[in-house]
């Protein structure tokens, strides 16, 4: 029996009594979705049907089920591998899926990503300090005031500048036009500055649609992308990741919250197919992940992997400059900044905000508070 | 103020005295995603920021909110939409996605069913009762096997034949392989019979593969094909469908458990970007849902709504020939009623229970009971 197998962690909501049963049914679930009575097959039964490796408690009134799932019933695809992992079994509410491991060579076959963190440092030239990042919104401006507050953002120094992600292709800010406003903006402030901000537009829509806004960006040289995994489909990102040409950046909109568990979902899976940066709900900003769950998400994204290049972490969602010490504390110099909102709340300050955002994120070495590194 | 916009309903927990901040929040959470006092530009805040139409307790500790979302930020797009919807608030765990409504010729810019119910029933030649229909599994059998299970099912008169939604491209029954060999075991089965069973495969994989996948298998004559828009990712569904050619059968793989309301997602939704029969997991067997929570399904797959055609609502999950008369007086004939592992569960009396199935479903006016109908 040595056909490669994944290994699965779920956390099943089930009494000590009726564990075993759950787990099995979990792992016929999760393979076969038969009776294991239906199963005649002798090879099926032994290499196909799931196996449920070990039950322990957890602690929190939950068992920690791992199942060992047969590789070759994901097609080393990513759809697929989502399917195996947790198609029918999110539709139970007992269940989270909370881990996944696999033979190195396995993981590679995904393709992971392409540049990762030291792209993202080739790309806009930051050594010895995290990267920083901010976001054109709101959404509704047309591609002139987008591309205006691009180049603010870029002559303070902003390493990424992203989409909102709600920037699709709406009316009031072509994709086209858009990149075309917001890549002249850039380029003008690099050309300032001696800067090297680059931009990431938003891909939305079919992988048609991807296809061809990725020709249009980049034509107007755009420096990575962000896309949504679980809006695109996992399968779409990694067909964008091998097509991209430029890192690119994840964003967990519908991503959910705890079903699957954010580490995995958002730090190691993403990764997995073809992310190089994954931006993730920080602790302490609008949404309501615990510093120990956005600490397991950056350990996911960069520790090693079967040799998959590391992912940058981007914390984000509602954070400020006054917390950029706090965040380089968390999570060192190997990580995005992600500052949007609260930027823009300064009106007629956005400049300076945006300089002291940067300041903030210098090598560590000269690092000083928000306030010294205005200065 | 006459632009278009969609009402989405959220169920979000709160208390009386928060519950206008927190609707708030949630208006510029799923519209402009920054701060009120970040939007500027008056037409931003007037047309796009997403409006509190409503507030309203609803009896289980969680209030009914109404939001105004301007169509404009959609694009029309269905992975737009959905991000448009629930992107970022799927990261709370307070909200639930309930409903959404929109102009009626708004629905129909997303296309809906290219065939519905009656595309169905003129496939398959069934009238005055509902359809039946089985899978062919388990994966892990080889595309001889899976033909040959087919041919049973065929024989039997079961009109729709669809892929377990596992089955993919293994190297167990490669697509293009499994779909000829099945095909021939249908044919066969047809011209033995004069019955018109169709096959629906499984289209997994990026865009790229699903369309290559479909011209195998349109020039192997598929009647349908199967998709889970939760793994693929709705644009993608919308995609096949424009060019599928034949009905579209969605799984609810992936599609998580109440955080979006299952009628909305399955039901609604699936159904405005194409999908021409939902799949759900029914009440009484594997998973969770409640007997109300399944019609909803159903009412909201065959409703009229903006001129889009009907769905085929699929009750599923662990159902089985006992069963059918149940679901016939649940569903009425305008269903497709889908039974896999039990009657593979059978053994050697798995022709006499796909017969059983049949019969079960036959014309209203000649209904009987499993037992009589085998006869």
């Amino acid at each position: 029996m040595s056909e490669p197998r994944l290994n699965a962690r779920y956390a099943v909501r089930a009494d000590p009594a009726s564990v075993a049963a759950r787990a099995d049914a979990l792992a016929l679930e999760q393979s076969v979705e038969v009776p294991l009575a239906a199963v005649g097959d002798a090879r099926v039964r032994d290499e196909v049907v799931a196996r449920v490796a070990s039950i322990a408690p957890r602690g929190d009134g939950r068992h920690d089920v791992r199942l060992e799932i047969a590789f070759e019933t994901t097609c080393g695809e990513p759809g697929q591998l989502m399917n195996m992992l947790f198609g029918n079994s999110s539709l139970h509410d007992d269940v989270e899926l909370v881990d996944v491991e696999m033979p190195a060579g396995l993981a590679a076959a995904f393709g992971g990503p392409r540049f990762g963190i030291a792209g993202w440092r080739d790309a806009v030239g930051a050594r010895g300090r995290p990267l920083t990042c901010s976001a054109l919104k709101p959404l509704g401006l047309d591609a002139r005031a987008l591309a205006s507050l691009a180049g603010t953002l870029a002559r303070a120094g902003v390493d990424v500048i992203k989409d909102d992600h709600g920037l699709a292709d709406q009316a009031s800010a072509p994709f086209a036009a858009r990149v075309a406003a917001v890549r002249r903006a850039i380029d003008a402030a690099n050309r300032e500055t001696g800067g090297r901000t680059i931009y990431a537009p938003s891909l939305t829509g079919s992988l048609d649609a991807m296809r061809a806004r990725m020709r249009v960006a980049r034509g107007e040289g755009a420096g990575a992308f962000l896309i949504a995994p679980m809006v695109s489909g996992v399968s779409t990102l990694a067909a964008v990741a091998r097509e991209a040409g430029v890192p690119i950046l994840a964003h967990p909109a519908l991503a959910g919250m705890g079903r699957i568990a954010p580490p995995l979902l958002l730090g190691r899976l993403f990764r997995l197919f073809g992310a190089d940066a994954t931006i993730f709900p920080n602790a302490g900003g609008r949404f309501g992940y615990s510093h120990d769950t956005c600490a397991a998400i950056a350990r996911a994204a960069r520790e090693p992997w079967g040799g998959l290049a590391p992912a940058l972490p981007v914390p984000a969602g509602g954070m400020n400059v006054e917390r950029v010490p706090e965040l380089r504390e968390a999570f060192g110099d190997d990580a995005m900044l992600l500052i949007g909102g609260s930027l823009l709340a300064a009106g007629d300050g956005l400049e300076m905000r945006c300089r002291a955002f940067v300041a903030a994120a210098r090598p560590s070495r000269t690092a000083a508070t928000p306030g010294e590194a205005r200065a």
